[in-house]
This record gives structure tokens, sequence and C-alpha cells, in this order.
């Protein structure tokens, strides 16, 4: 089998090597004016990839934990909430609520579909609701869910909006404050393109005071504690100090590179996987359009098993793509192009993708079909000068 | 200033450079096969530093999040429990039990005193007390506590024993199991030698079935959730990849060594420090034996401020210590002798002490005092051939 690894998954995403370079620095102090100075520049530099002027909390921790935090700094007991869920990320919230023992009210559509703005709103709209949870990129079916439409429905009922963006954040367009989203959680491993670890949360001014009523309990999440300690450039408790450091750096290339240039990167990258996906003959699970930038989810073709599929790609040729989650596992394969990945990524999982597909006796209708798609595109759109 | 820097302190603490190199492999999936893997060997190399057949569970979090699992696992509303305290970190477990609503009795000494058995287990013997919390290495103050002697004194009464283990682990003895502590938590930044960001509970059999029937909320700290995925090799959320792969490294040198002669390392660092302490002409705060083999706690001559030495030692010889917690600030420094370091680290220490001591006005009885204690220590007691 292959020795040499392709990660061409929706996290975590391959490390740019001046990243992985940075988390090998020597370790320092978290508490060095060196480190304090480093620690603010990253929370200033990751105001502006969540496009906002409020706080962002930093946690150590998956972006689970981030997800929590809301949770548990937002949220009293008996309180009403909304869920608005479309696949195994909507559904996290469903389960962290309940954890804290509240039944959230559940605006589902099925799996691979988009929210419905219209649905949550008239959910909301019930007397009452504190706050409403959804999802942004929905990494297990790869549709973007249209973050500005649900909070421009939401917004006349005064529930606070929060958002996971963990696998969507940098990678997409979020315009935290201008859409009015009060709280998005994030996380270091996806379309920041650092290791996994560190874990992120926007919070509003209203957020925040509701936070300070909120009397579910946290300690180690605890919004006000962070926030306190990061104002004079420090962490409440030791941070995962080499991620800081890796993450820095990759926030630099992110920002020189321009975030509406990275946008438009991962949408060519989709659209390359699509028209490759197609060249193989195959069919696809996510939208059929620019809005699913981050991952391309594509039917495996009758009779074959996307788990099977997935072993022989991973296990011979040393690619790992994504399977399905839940109800789409066999039924489904996932590539993602978020963070750092280029056209030869693609190229590479539909290369792979056809070997497997042969190897698992299903012949793909032109042979090179798959590399043939993405190559036609990504020449007919050629990469921007600036890009 | 220096442009060189020596990290001496009781955490984070220096990596190895096999450790750092490890840290910076390329990124791989965690359900990888490869990352099960190595995520199942760690496991079982930490139940040897751990000294327990028990479960370790791992969380991507500080030493405090480990901390928080072991609170919100085991308890439930109106539970009595008893903290013993004596130090900066032993107040951390009333703040996080009184952060979910529970009041703990606490049993206090003095900072810098040792924590007394007989008392513990007095306050204990009250009828219905569900479990006691207590600190092993406090590093606030350079005591380590002898669980040992507490374990045996609550043991007939029947409450599950908690140690915060963050700052020892690794550094000292800890029998686990022999002792009979059902829970032991930890971080992967002290002893262990790798970057911060990872944390440990080991849980035993009891702990995990009171935890069946607490009902603190918790979810991603949520150790039955940990333990279903680590028996596949998994982890319930992604984890800090890098640094399982750092601490694999680790655990490895350290287990290579073997865990008496590293404890035996650390104890004869202790011993040089203290030589070079008194060679300064100056106090002991932490005890003058071989029980404080994690951190060496000095006095500040009079008319010092230990805050003032420690920047002067930080910004102009790029030396950093710690500095004193609390009702200590400013009357101690804290040499950290964990982990990555040696003789010279001491000597280093020492050296520059001596150093910011005279450029602030107070210059020891000796010259070269504290480093000539240190190395008379050494030259005395050889590096043991296998050590």
């Amino acid at each position: 089998m292959s020795t040499k690894r392709y990660l061409i998954t929706p996290g975590p995403t391959p490390i740019p090597p001046e990243v992985a370079a940075a988390a090998a620095a020597p370790m320092q102090h978290h508490r060095s004016p060196e480190f304090r100075a480093l620690l603010l520049e990253t929370l200033v530099l990751l105001q502006r990839v969540f496009a906002t002027e409020n706080d962002v909390l930093l946690f150590t921790g998956s972006g689970t934990a981030a997800m929590e935090s809301a949770v548990a700094n937002l949220l009293s007991p008996g309180d009403r909430v909304v869920v608005a869920s479309a696949g195994n990320f909507g559904e996290r919230w469903v389960k962290l609520i309940g954890a804290y023992g509240i039944e959230p009210v559940l605006v589902e559509q099925p799996w691979g579909e988009s929210l419905d703005p219209g649905r949550i709103a008239a959910a909301v709209a019930e007397a009452g609701t504190a706050a409403v949870f959804v999802t942004h990129s929905e990494t297990s079916t790869g549709v973007v869910h249209d973050i500005e439409a649900i909070a421009a429905a939401v917004a006349p009922t005064g529930a606070l909006l929060v958002v996971d963006a963990v696998s969507s954040l940098g990678g997409v367009e979020l315009a935290t404050d201008a859409w009015g989203v009060d709280v998005v959680v994030s996380g270091s491993q996806k379309a920041l393109m650092s290791p996994p670890g560190l874990a992120f949360a926007s919070v509003s001014k209203r957020a925040r005071e509701r936070a300070e009523h909120a009397s579910l309990p946290r300690y180690y999440l605890d919004w006000k504690r962070s926030a306190d300690s990061q104002v004079k450039g420090d962490t409440a408790f030791t941070p995962a100090v080499s991620i800081v450091v890796a993450l820095r750096t990759a926030l630099d290339i992110i920002l020189d590179r321009g975030p509406a240039n990275v946008w438009e990167h991962n949408r060519r990258l989709a659209r390359g996987a699509r028209a490759g996906v197609k060249g193989l003959g195959l069919g696809l699970f996510s939208p059929d359009d620019d809005s699913a930038a981050m991952v391309t989810a594509l039917l495996m073709p009758e009779g074959v098993d996307g788990q099977e599929c997935y072993t022989v790609l991973r296990d011979r040729h040393g690619i790992v793509l994504a399977g399905g989650h839940g109800p789409l596992r066999g039924k489904i394969m996932r590539i993602g192009h978020m963070g750092y990945m280029n056209e030869f990524d693609i190229v590479t999982a539909l290369a792979g993708l056809e070997m497997a597909l042969v190897e698992l006796g299903h012949t793909p209708p032109v042979p090179g079909g798959g590399v043939a798609g993405a190559t036609a595109l990504f020449a007919a759109e050629p990469v921007p000068a600036d890009g």
C-alpha cells in the first residue's frame, strides 16, 4: 500500500509547512510578554476572520467545547430554545442542549436539504424563545446553510442566534456583525488550517448580557472568566501554546491572501470536484451550485458500498476522504476542499476514486473522466493572479 | 536583553526536540487506523505512568478541564463533598465545585504546609461524604502532599478520592491503584514534557459506577462518552492530534528511562536547587527534604520584591522562573524542575538569580555561591549510569 498519505477530508485538514514549523518552536510560557503579545495579535486576526468587533474567546478544546460553551453560558433551566437541524452537526446541538436538561423545539429538514428560514422564524416567534441554534456548514451533507437569510428572519423575534461555524469559518463568507449573528463558534482544524485543539466563540454584547444571568453551571468554559483574562492578553487556563503559535501563522496566510480570495478558491475547487464527479458518471448529494464550497458529497453508484470504497482508498492508496454519517453511511463519500488544498488535491481524490471504483467492480463510463472533468474546469477558469 | 530563552517553570515545561518534531509531523485523520493505533498505544503508556489498570480518559483541554470532568461526572446537586486545600490549586477545587452549586466542606492548612490526613479523614467521616478532592503537587507552594497517607486515612470512610496530579504525574510517585485513588487528573504540559492541550482522568470502577447516577450536566467532558469511544481507539470529539503524537513520543522517553529513575532525577535536581538557594544565602519556602521534588520555592531576601526579580530575570536575562501566587506574590520565587530539565537548567536558574539579586541591590554573601552549592551537590551525587 501507499506510504504517502493524502488528507482530503473536511477536517482535520493538512497543515501548511510554515504552520507546522511554528507549532514545533521552543515552548514558551503562556504568561510571558512575547506570548501575551502573540495571543492579543491572534485574537485581533480572529476578529477579522470572524468579521466581528465582538470579543472572540479562545478555549483549548475541540469545536464541541465551544458549542457547549454557548449552551452553558446562555441558558437557564426551563429556557425555551429552537434548534434547526438537517444533519449530524445540527443533531449535536440537540444532544448538547439535552445534556443540560433542556428539550429544544426542533425544526428539522431532511439530511441534505437547506434549513428553511421561514420555518425557523415561525418556530422562534412563539413566545419566549431565548436562543436559536443552527449550523453553518453541515459537514455531514455538504450543505452550507444560508445564515444571512436565517438571521434576517430571526431578527424581528429578538431571539439570540447561535451559529456552529466549526467547519465553515474562514472558508466561506460569514459576516457575523453585518448579518447580526450573536454567537459564532468555530475550531482551529478546518478552514483555519491549523492543528486541532483550539475552539472559539465570538460573543455579542447582548449575548454577554444574557450570560450574566444564565444559571447553567460552567467553569472551564465560562465566557466571563475567559473574557476577563483575554483583556489582559491572558487565558484563564494554560492554553495549547503551540497551537496558538501555529494558528497565528495560519491566520497571517489567510488574511494576506484575503478572505474573499480564499472563499473563491474554495468555490473553484468545489466546482472542479463537481465537474470531476460528473466526469466519473456519479451523482452529487451536495448541492450542485457555489453554495457547497466546503465539502462535495457524491453518491455511490449502485452496488458499491461507500465504506468499502473509503477503506480501499485509505488502505491501498493512502487517500483519506470522508464517508457518510448516520443514514448516509455507505451511500455517499465526501471530498473536503477547505484549508490548505489546491487543484491537485482534487485531481488526486478523483484519480483515486476512479481506481477504487474499478477495483470494486464499477468501471466509470470514460477512463480518466473524473480527472478530465476537473482539469477542464480548472483550465477554463485560470487562477486569478492575486488568488 | 538576551534573545536566548530558558523556561525553568513548573509548566509549561521545555519540550524535547524529538517531541517537538513529532508534533510537527504531517496532520493525520483522527479516525485513521494509524492514529487509532497510536492513540491506543498512548492510552496504554498513560496507564503505566498513572500506575493503574483503570481507563485513562483523554480530553483536549487544559488540566482544569479534567478537574471539572471529575466534579461534573461524580456529583449530583446536594452532594456533600470535602476539599482539602493548602494553596492556589486546592482553592481551584473549591471554585470548580462551587460553580456547580455545591458548597464543599473545606479542610484547610496554611499555604506552604502539608495537608493533614487525620483532619481530612475526620471531616470525611461525617455521614454522607460522596467524594474528597485533594491536590498532589501544590505548585503554588512547592509542597507535594502525601497522597498515600491521605488515601489510607480516607479509605475506611468509603468516600471517593479525587487527586489533582496535573503538575505531579510522571515526576513523582503516584501509585494510583496500590494506594487506592479513585480518580487522578493530569495534563500534558508538566512532567510529561509535552505541549499543553491534553488533559487526562483515570477513573476507578466505583467512580465509573457513581458517574452513572451523577446528575450534574456534562457533554464534552462526559466520561462515559469518552470511555465508549476510547474502547474503539477513538475519541468522542476531534482530539488535538499533533499533541497526542507528541505525547506518545514523550511517554516513550519517560518509560524507557523508567519512572523511578525520573523521580530520582527530579529529587536530585531539587536537592541541587536547594543547595544552591542556601549557597545564595536565601531561605526555602518549600520543604527542605526530598518530598519537594517538583518545584523549589525560595524566599526573597528583605527588600527585594519577587515580582521585580522575576521581571529582571525574564526581560534582561531571558530566564523564566515563576513568581508567587496570591498571598505569596512578591515574597517567593519558584524554580521548576520537572520534565525535560537537567543540572545545567538549575545552574542557569541560580546564576541568573544571583545576577538579578545583585542588580536589585542585594549582593549574596559569597560570589557564585548559588551555583557552587548546586554543582558541589551534583558532583557529590554522580548521575547513576542508568538514570
